[in-house]
């Protein structure tokens, strides 16, 4: 039940953060290379800790290494996803189903045609005649709220400090629960997020959702996006 | 944030149970006809409370009448097919999909055609060549859960103690939250379970699930059944 | 973040309830000599278990041995001090520090001279004239506490089930907290329940609360009682 | 179950994401004069919202006035001392009883007379000799807190955002808890921070805890520091 946080800037500290009040471990290091940074988070969080469930947060260093990475892919746009349907349609978001997938940026996929509310297919549901334009107010809602967010308060921090919180704990308390989660998917050969089963030893096993003939030509769009993204990464690092 | 329960049998006590460690009331009421099986259980359950969220347990009597009812409906029904089916599957139940509809009872329906786990159709995330054997396997387990709890300890209690707790808590925090639940269907004309969103002022809305033809039909004859049974109570009241 | 309960009566079916609403296992395993009684708790705590975190519940059997045993001691007996106390006083249970130590029966020791809330001794801040007589009132609501509760649901198990489950998270927690618990006393040469300082490895350190000379004469009956109980159980082992 | 929070700064925001992980309020209404700010925090924090208990997250206005001001006085300070204490001593902070009183400031007061772990008080359980000198080392830490927070993240905001998340919790739940709060105090005629019965109408009675003739000399040297801090402010809104 020992948690490691790599960078404490705006995004660690929120995980941090969501990590204590979650309450799902009871150890918690925090490592920045700015070691005065990750000190004064340490020093700031511990006293409220007290509050929550019982959790020692100390300040780490780099010794403890890692061999096996997770990201959080489009988890927190496919919440973004769900909150934005869910208002159009009156529900708590918890109860809408609504993938986000492929690309974490702007080739990214949204799985409408398996969109759904208590088994009820989203357009169904969808008390506005106009579905279409539903539909284009919903991904526009999604993929505007970082600009709402960084007019604001300059970056986004709080959804995404939470996101890696819950990932964490699924891990720690080998949930395998469903989730969208990047992960290297052999079939599309590249890291793209996909739901997967993930658990204590990682992601057991990659979910295809059903898609529609468009939705999937999309998905293949954002790979060879990602494909290309990683083929000029790798010819930097070869230079 | 004031719950109240009737009857402090294990089912009540249960619920009453669940209420405290849920933290969701901030006041606990208990009533029974049995004046002192309630108050045992209030005076049980007072001191370990103090572990949880500060919730203060009484016993009630019987003048705050209640003008709103909801049933439990397919509730547990439903996590129960979750569960099982997420057995077979290798996941968390949470992260399943499955709907119970219908009666509470063995004209109940089970909506395979809309299961699904990570936006998967449940039928093809089984690893297993012989899909019907599965659905028998699983249904066969949902509806003979409740035999092997009665073999152990008398009477289904712990799970139906729990899902009232977590119907309260929706209706107490306004949470708009999809379940499905009991309550008056116009289009059927009688009250059965299906999906709703559940707030403040109970069902806003009936959602009703994809289904498929065989489906539809079990759900007719389910709604069938439940009018006949209502017709030979309302004779009883009327004799 | 392995739990183990053994017999699942009424006291380990509440203790197993309390184990999976705290959230702090992942893995329950509950074990009974009667083996349908357990998979019968088993069965019907498994789906109300969905709805919250996420945990996996088991019937196990008697391989997994143990070689450490705390007792309860007077945990619940504190709590229901405090809780009868802070009735008198009109505040939160929690908020009150209040201590019954010694033998879990009739020669427990009260410590009135330690009671205090928000730093106040209790005397002090108890708002009728007559301490003594509110004294001699909590002691009773204490003492007969289990009288109304057999009377009510013939025997008490919701708070002494919710007190080991705080234990055990304590314990698998590594958190050092203090509380009132039944370990061997090497002062007093038996086995009493003091508060100490608990965590993974059990009791680090006995803290010896202050005590009025009456108190410490009280705990010293306490003891000898104990000692007395001890070599009863010793003759008829060695018998 | 509504909450509001004005300012959106850093501690604003921890005090939001508090709220919301803490599950106490079903609806929670920030209130900015920089209206983006505000409007950036609550897109941020709905999304992670999702992972917890059902919350809605909206922008305000300042239409809603507010009638009743309490201060987290020193509840910050008094966690800290908790925590410096119990480091020493090798518990969780949360099993040691230590208040801070009177100013939140250079002249508050450490009540090191009253401070226990499990009814023992501290300076029998520190395990040090030299007991002065361990004190002496606790008040440092606490004092110097804020210092290792500034350097490292500018401004304390985490420990301190989750403070008036409890409190607020504490007055919605109605909970009647004990807590170093600061509200006027008639005995010393201005308002300094001492432990308080809180519930939902304020402080219904303040605790006054034991004090040494020490401490009470440094209450009253507090005291008159805040009341000459007062009349000071009186004087400028007078001119």
């Amino acid at each position: 039940m020992k948690f490691g946080i790599i960078g404490t800037g705006a995004v660690g500290k929120a995980c941090a953060f969501a990590t204590v009040m979650r309450g799902c471990a009871s150890e918690l290091v925090l490592l920045d290379r700015d070691r005065k940074r990750a000190r004064g988070v340490v020093t700031d969080l511990q006293y409220g800790a007290i509050l929550s469930l019982a959790v020692t947060v100390i300040e780490g260093d780099y010794r403890d290494g890692h061999d096996r990475v997770l990201s959080t892919g489009t988890y927190l746009d496919s919440l973004r996803f769900q909150f934005h349907l869910a208002k159009h349609l009156g529900v708590s978001p918890a109860s809408v189903e609504a993938l986000v997938i492929g690309e974490h940026g702007t080739s990214e996929v949204f799985l409408w045609s398996g969109a759904r509310v208590g088994g009820m297919p989203a357009d169904l549901a969808i008390a506005c005649r106009d579905v279409a334009k539903v539909r284009q107010a919903v991904e526009q809602d999604v993929r505007y709220a970082n600009i709402t967010i960084i007019e604001g308060i300059s970056a986004s921090q709080l959804g995404i400090g939470m996101v890696p919180a819950r990932i964490a704990e699924i891990v720690l308390r080998d949930e395998r629960a469903v989730v969208p989660i990047g992960v290297f998917n052999p079939k599309f050969g590249v890291t793209l997020s996909m739901p997967g089963i993930l658990g204590r030893n990682g992601v057991s096993r990659i979910l295809e959702p059903a898609m529609s003939e468009e939705e999937l030509q999309g998905l293949q769009r954002s790979a060879d996006t990602l494909k290309a993204a990683s083929r000029r990464i790798g010819a930097l690092v070869d230079a």
